[in-house]
């Protein structure tokens, strides 16, 4: 899969998609349509957009969906789907936390796979089920973890893996917002208010919603494995049930340290992820929102900024870009690199072909991972920060 | 067509779309295809990929065109195409410059609206015919100035427009690459060759591939008129037959003053198209290359950072953003801006709707203004700096 | 006294300092003699410049200091400056941390002004004696901790005491270099041998080093107290004696939350000391190696650049800045502030005038809650990181 | 000169300065003082610090002068001085240009080494006959371009001179302030008055007060000899006697080209200096504001930040630093450097020696050259942009 870039589908047909979630006004669910669209290798042909079925209907017609392939919930796409001959190859599942189980067990169990929003599910209970779902049946699941698909982050992490910093001895993760600042849960705000519900999003709240993103980040780009964390976390908003602000320590194995810090109540930070490692020979530094530069720092070198597409840049950094270096590339075509990889590797096993067991995509593993990094967060917390084990 | 959000196409037919040019290897092509697919407003359907027969059939096999629809040359397409009743109903023209003219003569005399890259054409001459040529049909004519999708510069445009900066007295524009800093064209760079090659890209070189894009991006920033411009042009490289730097003074009308400049061979730079701004109130300034930021410096004032969908972002900005604050937009869905709002033109036309006069969207004229910028500088230079009017 | 300007010495008579340490190659040495000159308050009059009699002589002669005043000890200094006429009135001590007390003491018991390096000394016991030394004595004792110099640091403390950023929430510090990443202090680089030598530099090696500066910087800024902190410290270079590498989870008075990140071992950075504050209203970023810039990012509003000495710098900010905005001031102008304001208090005690106990001057206090930090940090992180208060 | 760092004085007699100008309010006065002081060179032991002889006293008390050696003119103070056994061995020279000349001329035909702020005269004819005086006198004439103390200047210089961008092609300064946005000269702002005054200010508004020390970096930087310039200069503030902004084009020896901006009427620019320079094998990038940072762009390889002090930093960028990497170093240090090798050349001249003919420090001619720049930009700009050669 490595050899194969992402940039255009020259080669194969387009898979069909089917979207659960993401109706009108919900951001994610366009991210994932544009997404798909970019390198030509999908087509979205069915959807249930919305948990209720007048809606769906509504916006399936908002965007162009066939009415008949509209449908009301998510258990009649699946089952209708299977039937037809055409019927959808992968679905997109976009909707709050609490139904990524329910709604991926729908199709995986009919061979159609799955591309899910993080984190993997609102509890550890169901990721495991989940787990367990996804090994029986043949279809891939895939998370969106879309960070990952950043070309430099894929330089990053080869880097690392080729020993360009030494021997790892700590990673800084942090991803920042603001928009939590105030209790805008108690307005209208629906994203808002099913990311602040413990009912619908699960134990964490900025733990769950970017936290697993960092922490992701931080394993995608070390491969370390966390041996335990100790955590403090905080609900600073009053009112709010869910934690908006985390601060972690991470003991991975081998003695290396690091840091996690996830905040929706930091104001002047947008979407601020950003991951700096450090070795016994040099240092990395990178930030989402400035996603096209890399800084390698050798020690007692001069420092270096590596582009996206420049002079520096590694073959898996250049697997996965589309244009030339200056040409700035962002986060829809980070998320269309998850998607196109999907492609590709839905594309072989149309073909019979096994799935590269080192494929970059992240996995329900990544998923169960996830989940049981909130877990261990909200667990240490309870216990004034006790070093805590994920357990999986 | 101001109030028609750009992000996602949701109410209208995609539009079939064929391409001239593009074929394997060719940069632009793959962006413009990207481009066109990012919001789901075009379909392509058909191609003349090279301008070599065998390799346009190869070349639109690799992309998944329909064999029967992938042309020879774009005569054939043009004539074909026009006699099917599903047939194009634009075409994008993407080769070297001096092909411009006989591609996008064939299309728009069967009245398939044309989107073609910049500069309009290899000569003024040819400029002006096609000027008629456009006029005469009822088609659009559109050229891909693609900076000036981004929404900041929306968003500059916008403020300066509504005198946030004052009267205007400075204009500070550069654009500055490095790629044929040594002597490329010599060696197998296909897209090296021909912009280096007066026969195909016309009197300009760095004038004409870069320095039409400053200047289009100081005109639609600040709506400004030029007066005149004296040029000081080079050609660094040894046995090269074009300019591969350029220095430009500008006077535009009511005395404001202005600095180009443009180089292919300033090392480091690697696509740093950058504007500068100046009233007596307030400044403006953006990269390109960080294209989500725009400083907005009011005088007398703390300096203010506007970010694409932050707090300061007005509605020109807004309406052609695809993702929050925060998550990076980049080159390719600013050039996706300029398909989106061709499609939204070509559909007001399909409605019979006339399309709006104050329309945002580079057209004809600017293209012809491009091309006489190109060849003003030319002879300014030649004439060892003479101050010259751009004779449209 | 902070109506004062730090910029010139306009109306007193330069104080006569001696200095203990800063002989031949002593980094920190030189820089206070600098910041001592800058301003024109102090003159260098005698010394006592290296722990060898020989090299004292040495090292005095070198810089220019009368003979007759270039002592062999700190003790011979004290005693013989006591009783001249025109002997010292205040002292510079700047030596390894273990001879701060010892120094210190034969100075303030004779009414020498003293200004000490960091951290205070090398253990709580002598912290405490010292404190009790001071007390006694009717000397101001001075503490350089340098970076709350720094204009625009002035300028975040009183926007944050005036509430412009509400209640506060979060505070993000760290302070990161790399000239640690080898063992150099098997070599012989002296200050790299003092400060991991726990005979010299007391239980912290970074901790005491730069964890000192970045806490007190965190509590300059914000005004908080804080209640506890969670530690994990390490050595990551083998055969180092003392930690090089710190991370500290925070607990302020008020729920306010924060995080320390201190290392000696993070190649790329050089002197990379950060802070961000964040209320419910607000931000402030501001960051040593960028000192003349503070972000400032109101909730809901465009982000702010705040630039030293430009519209938005404040009284103090104003009152210790030289030069107008654009002209960057830097370390050793911080640095000069702390030796300025010691220059006006001692002035004020010459003339009777009390000592305003609002200072803004980093005291006797400030240097017995860093040497309280540095042994939480390692108690808290031997107990596995268990929440510790600071013994005080 | 070039061996001896100029950190800390270690060995010479400090030198006894005065002052002509200078007095209460004016900036740049304040600013020789710290920057004579800094290293313990120099000793200011006299003044004639106002053009008002009650003010000079006045002013002379303020700053702690003997009121025996603070002089009602310059005239009376190089009398004077010449007179004593331990009068001034230098004089710093800090008033209107028109003053420059007068001034310098009293303390050169007396033997006392002149430091003269830029541009060097008022007019041509003025600089010439200074010219004639310093050749005559033993003296040296040192003119305070300071930004050619910075350290990462002066390791440009060496760079280029070295060969590291190859074959120089282009060059592009700019400098740009906004203090003059407005006409503040038609209140008391007394910088602005006389710095828009033809007879006290010369020819040259922005042209001369920034203008020249961006000519004279550009100069300093390359080494290269301007052939000729074309300029387009404005007075855009209405009323105001002499330019507030111009834009020039270079012609270098060897053919190689460049632009000079400087603007005072550029909302958001503090004090802008910025130079790039590209050669056939590299580029460099340096900003003002932003001194402690030297971007160097190999062709066709990674971006490179070579940092103050940092492990890029080479011997002459070492040999004028005076903190470890990461300390920022600014703008009163970059005008030390100036002082501290003045007082080197000094020195060296007391002790007989020759002082090296190719010193770093900014000569007579550097002020000759300055001030046919800016006669040479208003007359080209007279003429249409004619192409000029510099009269010297």
């Amino acid at each position: 899969m490595t050899s194969i870039s992402v940039s255009e589908n020259r080669s194969q047909r387009p898979i069909r998609l089917g979207m659960v979630g993401g109706g009108s006004g919900a951001f994610i669910g366009a991210v994932h349509r544009m997404a798909s669209r970019l390198d030509g290798r999908f087509q979205l042909v069915a959807g249930a957009l919305s948990s209720s079925p007048e809606k769906s209907k509504l916006s399936g017609s908002e965007i162009g969906l066939d009415p008949g392939r509209s449908y009301a919930t998510f258990k009649e796409m699946a089952a209708r789907e299977a039937r037809r001959k055409d019927g959808i190859e992968a679905v997109a599942i976009v909707t709050p936390n609490h139904l990524h189980y329910l709604a991926a067990k729908e199709f995986l169990k009919r061979g159609v796979h799955v591309i899910c929003d993080k984190p993997l599910t609102s509890n550890l209970s169901d990721a495991r089920k989940l787990k367990l779902v996804a090994e029986k049946s043949g279809a891939l699941f895939i998370l969106s973890h879309n960070y990952t698909g950043y070309p430099l982050i894929r330089q990053a992490r080869e880097m690392i893996s080729a020993g360009e910093l030494g021997r790892l001895r700590i990673v800084q993760v942090e991803y920042a917002q603001d928009w939590l600042t105030d209790a805008i849960e108690q307005g209208d705000a629906k994203g808002a208010q099913w990311r602040t519900d413990p009912a619908r999003s699960g134990a964490g709240g900025s733990t769950g919603d970017i936290g697993t993103h960092a922490f992701n980040l931080a394993r995608f780009v070390t491969g370390l494995q966390l041996e335990s964390l100790s955590a403090d976390i905080d609900c600073f908003v009053p009112g709010r049930r869910l934690d908006d602000n985390a601060h972690v320590l991470m003991r991975f194995d081998g003695g290396i340290k690091g840091m996690l810090w996830c905040s929706q109540v930091a104001p002047g930070n947008e979407n601020n992820l950003r991951i700096r490692v450090y070795g016994d020979r040099a240092g990395l530094e990178w930030s989402q929102e400035d996603p096209n530069r890399l800084w390698f720092t050798p020690f007692g070198e001069t420092k270096r900024l590596i582009t996206r597409g420049g002079a520096g840049a590694n073959v898996a950094a250049q697997r996965v870009s589309r244009v030339p270096a200056g040409h700035p590339e962002g986060y829809i075509e980070a998320f269309a690199t998850i998607y196109a990889e999907a492609a590709i590797a839905i594309d072989a096993k149309r073909n019979g072909m096994n799935v590269d067991g080192s494929s970059v995509l992240p996995s329900i593993d990544d998923g169960l991972e996830g989940v049981a990094f909130i877990e261990a967060c909200v667990s240490s917390s309870r216990l004034n920060g006790r070093w805590t084990k994920l357990r999986i």
